[in-house]
Order: structure tokens, then sequence, then C-alpha cells
């Protein structure tokens, strides 16, 4: 049986400890792993690493304790009450493993590769899989040195500070020898330096931007549209966020991350004559909790204007939650497999997948399974 | 080149008469094919016949001709004025080809097959495919000569009424030769006595049912939980119909065909352990459009619950029409290859598919199209 | 200072257990008195009994202590878990002021009576006002006693099972001399013996069925369409419940006690010629909690047609929880004016106000505010 | 009879066009006046001028002649193509009628006067009644000259451009001795020179930005939730425009004005706490059509959150026009009666009223019944 590390950066935060806390309620057999695509039948003879042979720790720059996290989901109705007690070990548990984040670029990688590193051997891990669950970083600046492994190792080794955290965070995956995940739009290994890094070191990624809500379903009615030869003229959103994501999202930099790796999902399903709208915007009252209205005209036969509105009303951490618990165990069976660089199969999780992928749900669905079964 | 006859029964409807104005629009190039699936590059090597090729006939109880109609469907929104007098020749050249049509159960199917079999003729055409765009009947009493051939005819010689008028139309039909599609959830072909007549005449039929607006959006979204593993918990649903459809299902027991054929797609997709609520009522008011509005509840990671709104507004025939031409194209495609009985390839089509099918809408395309390219 | 008992006929449902939990919680300041509106700046000079000064007993069928529903209603969400250990001895205070109530018809209301006036006596009430917060009942089959107090009592007095339960309730007390409020559609005080009744005893009564979610946004949005003359085409709502009473309004007979008191609103704003349409389903996966959706077309200049929908997701329980205490209070107020007979200014807050009133929110609430200011 | 002129700024712009067209059809009875306020039964002893007396003109800086303008509309679904053959008299008249309008700041009044008039004397007209109807311009820059009509005039002989557009065009109206009525947000009237002017004057003037959609809805809604206790804790909102207005409200300098104008109801009615998030944007291929959703969250009794979502499909013109014919009728009735600066029981019609009034809908509508009454 594999035991696997699951390294979070943000491990603090809303998606980390639902992540924490809902592995703990599944193992102990208080809650079924809804949301959790790897227990489908469809992966049944995978042999993927179990729910529970998952292990917690991570990054954070925050302090407040797991356990104190847990209780404020409660209240907000993000973790069922009921479950508290029963997790609270666990939860305790992961909270020894997290060690201080990086706040800003210029950190030296060293000390999270060590971090990581040691995780790994303290706990007798076959692997550690690292997933970036932070807030969101604004667009990086770009930099000549992202273009290859050597310069960039270069600029690090005169102490110049040329990557923004995420991608501080994958560079001290791959030299831990840790396959790495980008749940966020932030950077991270998009650069053409930790490509080769990952390459170098025989590791795959993944990436980028879970699709927890309103993307999910876009990436869902946007093929409808297209095999029913109906032109979709308009594609106006909002997206209404409380919690931290929102927060941060609230500044236009940040957002800037967000909205064009939401767009590119409709961009390239359905061509680029389509007008789009699309805001994020954070209302603080609204906590964990999320509301996006997408609104969409079309034209049927004969240019009769027609229209579609959804609103989706989802809770982000209930949502992404078991999808980090997915891909740390795809990840490990994509490792084991030898997969190294971009794991193009996984595209079904990304609003802006790396590598090459179909942009329909179900094709990426697909592709998904059919990977995962080969081996 | 193939020149095909398209038999419509409701000949004088919303949905027909959108189809032969429409046809004639894109014939003489005043509009784009939008809504016709077989336009799409997928079926470019197909050698579909074309869509200025089809012939235009068919039997309705109406009497109005085919121009007014498509005067009061202009005034309606659903056919753009500024075609009108562009395609008046085509509308009266169809409407020359209506032939009356049955009310009732007990007609005798020869006048029927003589119809059919008169419009190939004087039209010098290839093939009729016999399409039922008609309102839709109360679900069929059942009785045990529907069960073969030989005991329907019998019962048939004797002068006994065992067939509603949907039924009859499918028997004439075959008897004269032609594919049979269901396009409305009437019982038509799906009795045992008419597939033993598709078989025993070599023919193929397709239906039932056309999904043109909430069941569509349904066969998109339903696969989308069910491949993530977000479990539904009820689907709730009101479709608000003006016109002559809406009218029509307004009577409880016409309505029963249609909410059964609709329930049917989420009971396949997502097991029936889903609570439905499923209302069809008539809003005059709404003419030729439709509103439709779905309101579905789910539960994420650790049973948080969520969910899903949508509201669709389309206009019924401009969503219809272009499907009608699509499958008089399919089916002519598929006797030419010889294929006979149900089509099972068809169901992206319909809510309520003959033969086995996958329910998910991008497979059913798959399906589809690779069917399509086969020769 | 006046001390107020509160008699709820249903006394252990959701309604009545958010009215004592929100009581108790309001008296010892763990929550403000949201959606009560009788603590708007508008009452402050009306002298009202504190919310603090009520007392609560009642009848019921059910034996669930409110302890326990209390429970239940914090896991549904309904009261925040935080204030339940506060608010357990008035639970349990009230809860032993709760009494067997009448299943059927044909019960002899001399046990009512009794109940009531022991309430009352025990604790040392100046008044009691009784509320009927009960399920709905089906429609009170029509017969001639109901037309005078006379017949009544000599049918009651013969043994003959003449009234619903919720009139035989308004009966008990107007004889046990409390004003009584329906705040169901079930037949209760609608009835004239009961009217004659009640002027007899010098009571006042109120009624029925409040207003707490669909039919509110409508009575708002009613007068808008009217003022500014646009004129309502159609107007389609459906109503998705769980819980209790959704179950009950799943029952097509009581539903329609429902349906009528709701379509009653719309006719006497907007005239008869609108096309209604208007479901209540049950679906039980919503628990507590209610989402209704309304569609309404209208026209403006010229006839151009235009749309508004909106989508209600409200708790049931909270918005009718502050509207009892608002009931009870007024109705006391009402009492100590000498008011009797059917309290026309309270139709602010029902469906299917008795009296005269107007249709309008706003204009309720100014009758409303300047009834209660007059002294 | 009273012979009345309506001078329209933006006089070829679609409000411009619907006013014109619709009074025509209405005149001769091809439609009814759906949409008009004044031809309620309220305002039938007001001795109003007739809408059939209304005589058209006005300034534009653009050169589409009304009769090509409506054809388009009448494309776009905002004029019944049934009535065009009746009104191109009427069109052609007002066409006549139509001087080039003012494009930017700086530009000498003299002429604007002598265009208005002209059309006075030409026509033989008792009272012409400007009206902006033009396209929103950007919030005006402050200028100390704004603050007294002593300055302000010394300015403008010094050759100084310190009056945006629609303030020149309220200058001009009130030197020729016109009502002036603000119809969009731009500053116009608003600035104390102009305002002594008015009252220099003897002259009532009206405005700003007509409410014809969401704020329509909003100023029904806010006064539900504040009488009924609810606490609104977020109103967000997007606007989807096509056409002339989307796109001049694209301009975020523009888009301001209008941002603040409507968020002014909301801060009025609930008070300040509301978190609120306000889009304007721009989607061409709407047309003529508006789409505004609104998500409102609030608390109930315990702090229970519910949640309210409206959305409200129009047609600006056709909702705009109807209300220009009531404003010109009520601003000739409130200079018959010697009304003279703002004209607060108008407040009915606009976002951000000018002078004291309430902000919920209802109570603005028996202000202006009130008002209009009174002789």
């Amino acid at each position: 049986m594999m035991k696997i590390g699951v390294w979070l950066i943000g491990a603090r935060g809303s998606i980390a400890t639902t992540v924490v806390a809902g592995t703990a309620a599944v193992k102990c057999g208080l809650s079924a792993a809804v949301g959790c695509v790897t227990e489908l039948p469809s992966f049944a003879d995978c042999a993927l690493p179990g729910i529970g042979d998952l292990v917690f720790g991570g990054h954070d720059i925050a302090t407040t304790p797991l356990t104190k996290r847990a209780e404020r989901l409660a209240e907000g109705g993000v973790l069922p009450a009921r479950i508290l007690d029963a997790v609270l070990d666990d939860l305790a548990a992961a909270d020894a493993e997290i060690r201080p984040g990086v706040a800003a670029a210029g950190h030296d990688p060293a000390t999270l590769v060590a971090d990581i590193a040691g995780f790994r051997e303290r706990r007798g891990l076959d692997l550690v899989v690292v997933v970036n669950a932070a807030s969101t970083e604004p667009p990086a600046v770009p930099c000549p040195e992202h273009a290859s492994l050597a310069a960039l190792e270069n600029a690090m080794a005169r102490g110049r500070s040329v990557l923004p955290p995420s991608s501080l965070y994958a560079y001290a995956a791959f030299r831990a020898g840790c396959p790495y995940v980008d749940f966020t739009p932030s950077t991270g290994v998009r650069l053409p330096a930790l490509d080769q890094l990952a390459r170098a070191e025989r590791l795959p990624y993944a990436g980028s931007d879970a699709k927890t809500g309103e993307t999910l379903v876009k990436s869902a009615l946007t093929p409808m549209f297209a095999q029913r030869a109906l032109r979709v003229r308009s594609w106006s959103g909002i997206n209404l966020l409380g919690g931290g994501d929102g927060a941060t999202l609230a500044d236009p930099a940040t957002a800037a991350s967000k909205l064009a790796s939401k767009s590119r999902v409709l961009a390239a399903a359905l061509g680029g004559d389509v007008e789009q709208v699309l805001h994020i915007d954070h209302v603080a009252d609204m906590g964990e909790w999320k509301t996006a209205w997408d609104h969409i005209t079309f034209d049927g036969f004969l240019g009769v204007r027609m229209a579609l509105q959804f609103t989706w009303q989802g809770c982000d951490s209930a949502l992404a939650a078991p999808l980090v618990i997915d891909l740390a165990r795809l990840m490990s069976h994509a490792y084991a497999r030898g997969h190294c660089g971009p794991v193009a199969p996984l595209a079904f999780f990304f609003k802006d997948p790396v590598g090459e992928a179909a942009c329909g749900l179900a094709e990426q669905f697909a592709a998904l399974t059919q990977w995962a079964a080969q081996s």
C-alpha cells in the first residue's frame, strides 16, 4: 500500500482545511466521498492510493490552527458540525506539519525544499504531491530569466527575486522530487524554466485553476451549443464571491489572472466572435459561498434570438476539496507510471489546462478515464 | 444528386411551416442554416442529400394555407419578415402537396399510403422520409393487437380501430416504403407490430420526441453532475408554452406522454433516487415561445447543499425545424446504407430514443458523427 | 406591564418552535428581532406589549418535545446552534403548556376552551391571543350550519361534526374570550357563524394565510405594474417546499386552499384578465427551505413584450415566526382598544385578508401604521 | 384646448423616435397608450393636455431621418411593423422640426434659444416643454462658475466653455421660457446657477434619470424589505445593454453618472450598510433590449440567510417613451399652475429625483397623484 503525502500551499486556507477534515471524515466513515471523481466506478481498476492513505502537511503564512479554522467553517455551513469532534486529531496532526510560507518573491527555496523533504522522511511517505491552493496572485511580471532553467538558477544564485511565490513553490517541489499541481490561476509552474526543471527531474505537473463552478457549467454547456450548430452571440457572467478568495479577487490586478483563465474556456469552445462580459466581485456577506449568474444569447434557425440563463450557488471549498484529493491520487498515478512534464489528460479538472486538451467537459472526462485506465 | 421528399405529418403546423420556409430561405441564400447539425464540419464527408434538394408535402387536418401560416409566424417573430416574399412560391408548392390528415383512430391506411406514394411519383423522388411533427397525442390505450404485425393487420382487416393516428401514419409510411421519424412523444412507431413491419420492409425508423429545449440542457448538464460525482437530490422543472403545442399539452392526458418522455432522461442519467417535479403549462400569451425554469439541488463534499437554476427562453419551431431537416437527411443516409429498424445513433436528437443509447449529449454526439462517417 | 399569552395551534410545528426559541433568544439579547415589523420605529409610540412579556402554550397532535424540535431546526439551519443552550428552559416551559390537539372534526370544544382558560389562569395572563399555525387543511365542505351561530350551536349540541379543526379552535378561542388569528389558509374563523360569535363576545380576529414569500413579493410588485400602466399578460409561479408544509400541500385537496388564497392577490391587484399558472410542489430534500420562481410577461408601449422573473429562496419558519410575534402584539393592541370583528388594517400580513383592504403592500403598510398609531 | 410642443434633445434617438411614432399610433387609434401613467384613472380629472395635442421637434447631432430610424426600430422589434405606414407623416413632420444639436461644451446658446422659440411660433404652441433624452454624458467637471447665474453668464459672455451640452440645453430652454426635464443622468439642470435661472424665469424643471427597469423594480422592492424589518445585507446587480445607450455607457467615465444615480435609490431606502455591486455592460448583440439581474441577500429572524434574485428583460425605448409623454403633460400642468423650480412630486419617474421625495415607489405614486389632483 502506497502512503502518499499531500503538501498543501495555503495549508490553513478554507480549501485545505476542508480537504484535511473531509478526508478524516471519509476515513472514519462519517461521510461519503461525494464530489471525489476518483471514487467513480470508472476508476475502480486503477489501483489509485486510498483516500485513507493520504497524509497532510504544507506551507502557509497564516497561523490560525486548523482546528480553529474548522470550527469557523462549521459555523459557515461548510463543514457539518457533527463531524468536528471526530476529525480533531487529524486536523492537529496536519497542523503539526505546517511550516511558514512565503509571502513575497525573493525567498531562498532551500528552506522550502527542506520542509517538504523533512515531511516525507518524518512520515515515511512513498511520494509527496505538492498542491498550490493558496490565494490567487496577480499576474507575474514577465522576465527574461523565466525562459530557461539555466538563466533562472543563475539569477537565483545572484540573489535576484524573479519568481512569484507560486513559482517558487513549484521550483521547490521539483527540487524536492515532488509532482506539482497548480490549483489556482497563479503563475506557478507555467514558466519555460520550470517546465525544463520538471522534465529534468522526470516529474509530472498539472494545472491550472480548478474549475469548480461557473466555468464547470460553461464547459458542460458550450459543447451543447456547438454540437447543435446554435450560434452563441454573447456570454455574460458575474461571480459574487464571499470569503478570502473574494477579497483577494476584488483586487483588479489579481482578478486579471482569474478572468483571463475563465474566458479561455469560452473562446476555445465557441470561437472568438462571442461577445463576453465577465465580472468577479467580492460580497463579504456571502461568506464561503458563491453565486454566479450567466446570461447567454444565441441564434437559432433563421436568426431567431434566444437566451439561456443559469445561476450557480455553491460552496467553493466543498467543491474544490474533493478535487484536491483526486489530483493527489492521480498525480501519484502519473508519477508511478513515469509520466513527466504536463499531464494533459487532467484537463477535466482545470479552467486553463496545461498541454493539449479538448475543451468540452465530456471529452475531457473520456480522456481522463482512458488515460487512468491504461497501465 | 438524390432528390429526397419530406412528408410531414402536421404539415401546416408551426414546425412544418418553419421547415418549408426556412429551407427555401437557406436555398436562396437569405439565411444560414443555423441550428442544422448536419451542416457542421463533422458531416462534411458524409455525402448527405443537399438541403436544397428536399421537397415537401404532408398530411394535416388543418386547412389554413402555408402562406397564411407563414405570415402569422412572421408576426410572432418566428420567421423574419424580410424572407417572406422570397419563400412564397416554395410555400405554395408544398401546400399543393398537402393531403387531408387523420383526426382519429380507425381510418383506412390505404388512402394515406396512396397519398405518400403519389407524392413520390409526381415529384420524381428517390426517397420520401415521413416525419411526424403533429400535435402530441394522449398515451395510447394498450391493446393485444399491438404485439404482432399479424394480429394488428388481422384487426385492421376486420375494421377495428386499434391504432392511434400517429401509429396509423407510421404504418402507412412503412407500407409506402418510407423511413419514419417520431418527432413527438406520440405512440407512433413504438409498437412491436410496427417494428416488425419496419424490419419486414427493410426500413429504418427513429424517434422519439425531439429534444429542443429544457431536455437538451438537461442532457448536457446531467453528465456534469455524474462525472463530478456530485449527488443530485432534486430536479424540478416548469415549462411555460404558448401556441398550439402548449394548448395541446394543457390537456393532462396528453401532457402525460410528454412528461413521461422528459423524465426518462433524468432517471437514465442520474439513477432513480432523484426527486422530480415536472410541469408543462399553457400560457397563451407566450405565442410561439417557451420559457423553462429548472431548479436542481445537489450535495457536494461532506453533504454541503448547493443549487443550480437555469432559465431557457426559446422558440420551439426555430429549434425544431433544423432538426427535421437533419433527420430527413440522416434517415436518407441510413436508408441508403441499408439500415433497418430503430436507428439508435440518432439518440442525440431525442428525449426518449429508440434502441440502446448513451444518455449524455456529448456521447450521443460522438455516436452520431461516428455512425454518419462510416460507409 | 401587560403579560400576554400566545396560544399556538400547531405548537410543536416548525413555526411555533421558532417563535418560542426566537423570542427567548431576543429576550436574552442573543439575537436582534429581525423580521419583527412591530419593532420598526413606526410602532415605537404604540405601547405594544414587550416581546419579552409573551408567554407561550398551545395545542398540538404531535408529541415530540420542543427541545427536540429545536435541535432538528438547528441541524436544518433554521435556528443558530449557538442559541440552543440559552433557550432550552423557555422551550421546556412552553412545552409544559402544550395540550393534545384536535385531529379531526367533531371534537367537543369544551376541553379546548378549558385548556386555554387554564393557561391564562395558571400563568396570570392579562390576555391570551390564539394563533393557528398548524398544517393547512383541505377546503371545508360548505354546510348550512355555518351560516349562523344559532344553527351552528344547535348542530353542535346535537353532536354533529360541522366544523373543521381550525374552526373548532376559533370557536374555542372566542368562547374562552381570546382574539384569534388565522395564520394559515384553513377555514378557521371565516364562517358567518364565527364572525357572529366574535362580535357577540366583543373579540377581534385576523387572517388569513400569512404572506411570507412569493406572495409578499407579488404584493410589492403588482402595484408597480399597475402604477406604471404596464399591462401584465401572464403571471406564472412555482413554489418548491420542503418539510411538513410541503408534504401537506402535496395533497391536491389541501393545496387548493393555498392556491386559492395565493391567486386572490393577483386578481385583486391587476384585474381578472391575467393568465395565471400556480404550482405548489413538495421537494422533501429542501427541508425547511422554500424556493419560488415567478415569471411575468407584460406589455409596454405599443405592445412591446417584456418579462420579469424572480427567484425567492427563503426559510418559511424564519419568515413566519416574527409575524406571529407581531400579530400577538397587535391583536392585544386591538383588544385593548375595543376592536371587535375582523381587523382589516392587519391586511399587510396576509394573502387573503379579512375585511376591506388595499392590495398593494405599501398601502397596506400605511394603513397598518396609521391604525396602530391611533389611540 | 392647449397645444403643447415637446422639444426633444436627442430627437433622432431611439427614445425620441418611439415617442413620435407611438404618439401618432395612439392618436390614430392603432395602439393603446400602454405605459402612459397619465392615462390612469387617477389622472382623469386633471385636465392634462391630450396625447394627440402634442407636437414634436428637437435638437440632434445625428442626421438619419426619423422615418429611417423608425424602420430600424421596427426591425429590432421596438415598433410594430403594422403601424409604420400610418405614422410616416407624423415622423416626417417632426423630422422637419429637428435642428442641429450641440456636440460639445462652448456653444453659443443663442442659436438653441432661437431654434426653440422658432418652433413655438411656427407651430402656434401654447407652451414648449424641453426634454433631454440624449445619450448620457460623463459627469461634469465641477467649476466655480456653476455656483451662481451671474458668474455663469459672466463666463459665457467672455466666451468660456463652462457648461456641458446637457446644461447648455437647460440654459437655452429656460431662456426660451420653457420647462425642462432631465430624462438622463447627465448634469443638465442640476447646477445652482441653472436653478437660479429657472426661478428667475418662473419655470419648473424635473429630473433626473428616468427609472425604466432595474431601478424601477428596486424602488418597488426596497420598501418591502424595510417594512418587513428584513435586513438587506448585499444587493448586487448587472445590467446588460445593447444599442446606443449601452455603447455610451461602456465608457467608464459616462457609466459613472449612471452608476451614481442608480445606487442612490438603494442607499436612501435601506441605509448605508448594504454591500453594493453594480455593473453596466454593453452587449451589442442585445440591440434595443436590456437584461438586468439583481441578487439580494438578506437576514430574517435569528439571522437566517435568504436571497432574492430577479431578471428584468425590457426594451428601454418602449419603457421610456410613454414616460416622456407623461412628463410633457405633467410639466405643462406644473407650468399652468405656476410651479417654479424643481417639481419634487415627479420623483415617481426618476432614479435621482430633484427636490425632497420619498424613496418608495408607492409613496412616490401617492405623492404624484395627490399633487396632480390639486388645483
